[in-house]
């Protein structure tokens, strides 16, 4: 795709504009104007993890499930997948002259802001607390949404990096919030993942957050927007506004008197797009003398280009031929079915998983998340046309060879079904099938309900966050009565956030984090249960004990935060996650390039029963001293599918970026002297990884 | 069982009860009399069409569907697996000591009540709008509950016929309205079924209705409770209060002026049990003069007979046996599977149905209640682990021989699915899936959201009742868009009332009234769709085109109403459903027995190309002048299934109680003169049924 010639043409057509019409083209739902053949559009499209909101579409799991496969190639994959689909309905739409919200080309995916905090109810849209395993997927993510462009190609779909920047909570306060971060967590945290976006994945947009950082409103920050983004990344595609944050400016965080003056200075310092509507003032601000029509037309110049971009412009457009038949194909689900295998975690084991199914006469299935739809789709999903719940997938796994009892066993939050009975209404019937079965498979967690945004739902919770790390009341009564029973347990989690299940470890038979696993969910964990897929997820956030170690919720400084920061010892670490089988790892060998990067080698054999994926992790760890250094970090993965007895060479290199250390003041420099490489993954007898990441194969090297 | 022996062990029980203990157990919620062995114990459960309300249970068809299926053989069976899925559940739950509500063994099942008026919001809890039918289904169902009593045995469970009487809307006004019944009505139409209910089914309980009838309260109404109910049919079970109805005779009828005072008449008046609990008052009224001691252990002892019927205090009740392993079973769900094939009205069809599937390339299933779970289960329902919807049972039927399409199509009754979307989200998808189709499954209709019960739901139009026979706005306009795509389109609907649907009769390749069809719903559709099986269900109540020639709402009078009154011709006659197959009816004779019955032979023969079921139905016509006669009346029917090709000789009894007219005064007599009895079904060829039931066997005889 030849850029240049875009923005020129975007030039052009902006040019013939009058400034009214180039403002009105600054609002998500943009008119159109017909004298220059610009149809109406809609800026306005999710697709978090599949097109969401739009009717029928393939659901993938939620991107925290995605983060937890640590495979970039795959997700890259989903993500065309993901694009394809989006195409299709687009073209469809267009043919019956739907223009309207969630039907666009511009994505408003991924979200690859740090998971800072557990408490953050919209965790489960991150790709988890690492900047390196965020880094990563987002720009797989955005390179499969918006196509191969090089070559002259058109951009398939536009991606879109939010939320700009330094943005994890607490809902509650987002419209009013200050975010205080300090240049190295800056540097550190916060900015990388949006740095590569830009620069190495050639992300079309990146949104502005609602709440200020140090001090300026994420829409309107001088440093964040011009200086960094647009100044030290050389971003050219445009910017848009977190939906109705531009009012937030002068209404909440008072920065601003006026919507006038929040809409320029939105646009003065490069917020092209406005989501909600205060941009409708641009042309009173131009009055005020607070704008200046050229910098309207920049603006839409920047939007503009991105339609050019798209194609939608054009006659030559391979994309204008994708047909609605490619949605929810067979193909597609079979994605979303081996994105759900490869996300669950196993956090526990007494040896009871993999299930015997020939053992087995009666098997209860019991829990609010065992029959439930909403329980596979977390937030900003779309609609499948076959949703497999936990319950249906065991069901048919299972078929005529075992029967199986189910209970819902409570409500997910409500601690009463029913206002008229005098407790829940369901643990009893959960006693009996538990009582009557030969093994238990007791399915809890949370939904898209009770973690998430700010105002979307109802939570029991506040305003989508969770308060602690606790199930919910209910739930837990729910464990304890069915656990009561005395059979064996299997505990599995949908949920998008870490919980604290240390409680159960040592009463239930294992317990499995599947997190919100889209449309095959259920059919994903029954093959893991059964044993016909071996567990390979590993976390991609701490699951602490508590809260109470971690700081204030507020408070955005990284120390103590993450595996990275944290001192003390997590119910489970970051990239922890148990398999069937057990791998053995040998030469481990480390060369210097003269890039400065490391090129890494190392044989790893699947010694288990079982045929296997398995995630190597590289850690680094720093032995000098150094101002907050990291305990450890990840710099670099590879997923690896293993039948049992094989073995393989792993090449992977460790690019010189990786192994600079952030100072105090936010620069990034080589530290001289000796430096720690571990590689492995976590193995069945090592359950909580904690500090040193436990690994069977370590190396030092000094670098100066 | 020994009855005398059972009211005999209360008296004792009762006689040993201080008056405040004997007055506790007049709650609905009883509390545990430790003393005397009696534990707490809740009255209120529900079983409308399966355990309900108390977590997994087998789910069939609302009993509206059951009405069309015109099958009280088949109802009595699946009301004995209901009745033993209840003993289990309470087995299993009194195991764990939770007596809750939901949970005992006293079932508020079945609503006898006539569907008189189609804009009732509960009608589809009833057996539809004809006397006749409502009495032989509602006897089969009381009987398959409570089991069989004779020969010593314990009642199974204690069925409830409600609600006494003339009940049926609106609901917005049940608390303080008075239904005003003329003295034919309430014998022609109102009473024979709880009368037949109390003297044939022996129905062990009777609920009171919210509403005044002719004055007075019903659940402390002298004339229906004491003279008719206990007086004239003889009735020795208890009878229970809807629930917190005693409170609306002082607080909305104003009929009294204190709770004491409602209390004290209702229990006077003969109703022993008070769902809600205004029945706290009664010890107060019993201090203020208003109510005897030997009135409240009269009631008391009417209760505890029943929880001796049901061998609560025994120890050889062989009830108390049932394992919970017949939840759900396997075989149960047999039931409700055969229970929707027969439930579902084909009511037009260009010949398109059934679908050749070796035709079709693509399918698509459209509309909000395509992929529903709701539209499978009504009101007052249980909860199935396994829902087969519309679209599961197609998807599982056509397999990989065809592709589906799925769009929801519209909300089921919001304009709009998303505040920031600017018409309905899912018209272009749905257009666009029956574009690439060869063929249209569109699932419309209502919900148990949509129509139900006052204060359940917060349904768009009154209080649960319907405003008019139309679909929601934002239905109707899918059916346009799709319609106008143009391809064969075969309109499902869900729903457990009358529509008017005679707007797309000429544009819809067909139009079949599925229902709420329990938990199987989706497969038996696809049965019938694809050929499998013929559909065989039956209109048990008239679809008119709209209500403008109806009387109001809220005029109780039957003329004008029904089948059996309604002048016009409707869009689709009581009775009405359209098969695969042809029938021929011949032979037709009539015996008039010594006892006043008639005994009716007649040969039908399956003249088609399709096995299926017929129900052939009976209607009696008086040729002479009477008082608002009914135009025609059902007095017999018979469901048989033939092979193509196959005939039967049917033998049917018509009752001498049939052959009554009754009178302007109630009172009931033969007439003298000509009577036409009409025996068949409807054809294909013959829509509307109107007036004079066309069959093709009819015969006149004279009664004097």
């Amino acid at each position: 795709m030849d850029v240049t010639n875009m923005k020129q043409q975007a030039e052009a057509l902006v040019a013939q504009m009058t400034l009214e019409e180039a403002a009105s083209q600054l609002l998500h739902q943009s008119p159109a104007i017909e004298r220059l053949g610009v149809q109406e559009y809609n800026w306005w499209s999710e697709a978090l993890h599949g097109v969401a909101r739009a009717g029928r579409a393939t659901v993938f799991p939620q991107a925290i499930g995605m983060a937890a496969a640590f495979d970039p190639a795959f997700l890259q994959t989903e993500a065309e997948a993901i694009a394809t689909e989006a195409r299709a309905k687009y073209n469809a739409a267009v043919k019956y002259g739907d223009r309207d919200i969630y039907k666009g080309l511009t994505y408003w995916s991924p979200n690859i802001n740090i998971f800072r905090d557990p408490r953050w109810g919209r965790g489960h849209e991150t790709y988890g607390e690492d900047p390196y395993l965020t880094t990563t997927l987002g720009n797989a993510f955005i390179r499969g949404l918006q196509g191969d462009t090089t070559s002259g190609n058109y951009m398939k779909i536009a991606a879109c990096a939010k939320h700009f920047a330094v943005h994890s909570g607490p809902e509650k306060l987002r419209h009013e919030f200050d975010a205080q971060a300090t240049e190295k967590d800056l540097q550190e945290t916060y900015l990388p993942a949006f740095e590569s976006a830009v620069k190495d994945a050639g992300v079309e947009s990146v949104m502005g957050a609602y709440n200020r950082t140090n001090g300026e409103p994420c829409c309107a920050h001088e440093r964040l927007l011009v200086q960094i983004l647009r100044g030290e990344w050389g971003f050219d595609g445009h910017v848009v506004s977190d939906c109705w944050a531009i009012k937030d400016i002068h209404k909440n965080h008072h920065y601003t008197n006026t919507p006038e003056e929040s809409a320029a200075i939105a646009v003065k310092r490069g917020c092209d797009l406005n989501c909600g509507c205060t941009f409708e003032a641009l042309l009173d601000a131009h009055r005020q003398g607070l704008i200046s029509e050229e910098e309207i037309r920049k603006a839409a110049v920047h939007v503009f280009t991105t339609r050019f971009k798209l194609g939608e412009f054009a006659k030559d457009c391979p994309y204008d031929e994708i047909s609605y038949d490619v949605v929810g194909s067979k193909e597609h689900r079979a994605l979303a079915l081996q994105a759900a295998r490869e996300s669950m975690v196993l956090l526990s084991n007494d040896g009871s998983l993999p299930l015997k199914l020939e053992q087995l006469h009666t098997i209860a299935v019991i829990g609010p998340n065992a029959y439930s739809q909403k329980a596979l789709y977390g937030n900003y999903n779309g609609f499948s046309d076959h949703w497999i719940t936990n319950l249906d997938g065991i069901r048919e796994a299972v078929g005529d060879r075992a029967r199986i009892l189910y209970s819902q066993g409570s409500d997910i939050v409500k601690d009463k079904e029913d206002p008229l009975a005098k407790c829940g209404k369901y643990y009893s019937e959960a006693k009996i099938c538990a009582d009557l079965a030969d093994v238990v498979i007791l399915c809890v967690g949370l939904d898209g309900d009770l973690e998430g945004e700010e105002g979307d739902t109802g939570n029991a919770f506040a305003s989508g966050d969770k308060i602690d790390l606790l199930l919910p009341k209910t739930q837990r009564q729910l464990i304890e009565e069915v656990l009561g029973i005395g059979k064996p347990t299997v505990i599995v989690v949908n949920a998008g956030s870490a919980l604290d299940l240390s409680a159960y470890e040592d009463r239930a038979a294992a317990i499995l984090q599947a997190w919100y696993p889209g449309e095959c969910g259920g059919e994903a964990l029954a093959e893991i249960l059964f044993g016909k897929v071996s567990p390979s997820g590993k976390l991609p956030l701490t699951f602490y004990h508590n809260t109470d170690p971690l700081p204030e919720f507020t408070d955005y400084h990284m120390k103590g935060r993450t595996y990275k920061f944290f001192e003390g010892t997590p119910w489970r670490a970051f990239g922890f996650g148990l398999s069937y089988t057990t791998f053995a790892y040998r030469d481990l060998q480390v060369k210097e390039r003269e890039d400065g990067a490391l090129d890494l080698s190392v044989t790893v054999q699947n010694t288990g029963a079982y045929d296997a994926d398995e995630v190597t992790q590289v850690y680094l760890s720093y032995d000098g001293e150094a101002f907050e250094k990291p305990i450890r970090k990840l710099v670099g993965f590879v997923r690896t599918s293993l039948a049992k007895g094989e073995e393989q060479q792993l090449q992977l290199r460790i690019a010189k970026r990786e192994l600079l250390s952030v100072l105090e003041d936010g620069s990034k420099t080589i530290l001289p002297g000796t430096y720690r490489l571990s590689v492995g993954s976590s193995q069945p007898d090592e359950k909580s990884m904690a500090l040193m990441h436990s690994v069977p194969q370590e190396q030092t090297f000094s670098l100066s």
